[in-house]
């Protein structure tokens, strides 16, 4: 694990959360994307090397909105660089986490990522995540 | 605000937790510390250039004990490193963010900090924090 890459945070009005982020860091978002196989709309803050990531739902049965709706807003998962993420899978299961994902799969921001569940993780939602080289 | 300078994850066994996280990052804590003013026990991994800081309740009126209480374990803050922590509140607090803390006190880890009321922040609990010189 290189860094924490970003924090997801879920939100019920990203246009909203938008303004109030950009108050926090004093800078705007540098960028907006829709995934749409995970039912979310997303947008990236910048801090040093590090992002934040907000989450809206798309539809009501997208995860985001499930956890809102149990959790309210909030912070959702936190995501973690690594260089190698079919290697970390790979030591991850020997060390006994349980992976969402079993196999990469491509993610919002140009990234493979995969999710640890969190009932192996106390409560915490853990994606890792690596950058596609183009 | 510079990077995330850590994200701290409420846990009710650090043993426990720690034995996890160690796992998770294949390298052990570098530091534990009791905040006794804060009714906590922290222990802090480090991510490259940010860090993991776990809490555990020391008491049942520690604020950790009550976050478990109401929203289980997991992610419980996230903070910022910041350069100058008093014209950081006072930037935040003409932006409009509820400040619970007016004035930086001393936190765990050679720090000055202060916190944003999760109520102005979208349900997230912000902590900034600035280094003390020696």
């Amino acid at each position: 694990m290189k860094k924490i890459e970003h924090i997801g945070i879920a939100v019920k009005d990203i246009e909203k959360s938008n303004s109030l982020f950009k108050a926090l860091f004093g800078e705007d978002h540098y960028k907006i994307e829709d995934v749409e196989s995970e039912g979310v709309k997303t947008s990236f803050f910048k801090c040093g090397p590090n992002k934040i990531e907000l989450l809206q739902a798309t539809n009501e049965d997208s995860p985001i909105a499930k956890f809102i709706e149990k959790k309210g807003e909030g912070m959702h998962h936190i995501a973690f660089a690594v260089d190698d993420i079919e290697q970390e899978i790979e030591r991850l299961t020997k060390e006994g986490f349980t992976m969402i994902h079993k196999k990469p799969k491509q993610g919002a921001d140009n990234k493979l990522i995969a999710f640890l569940h969190p009932k192996s993780t106390n409560g915490v939602l853990i994606e890792l995540c690596q950058d596609i080289k183009d």
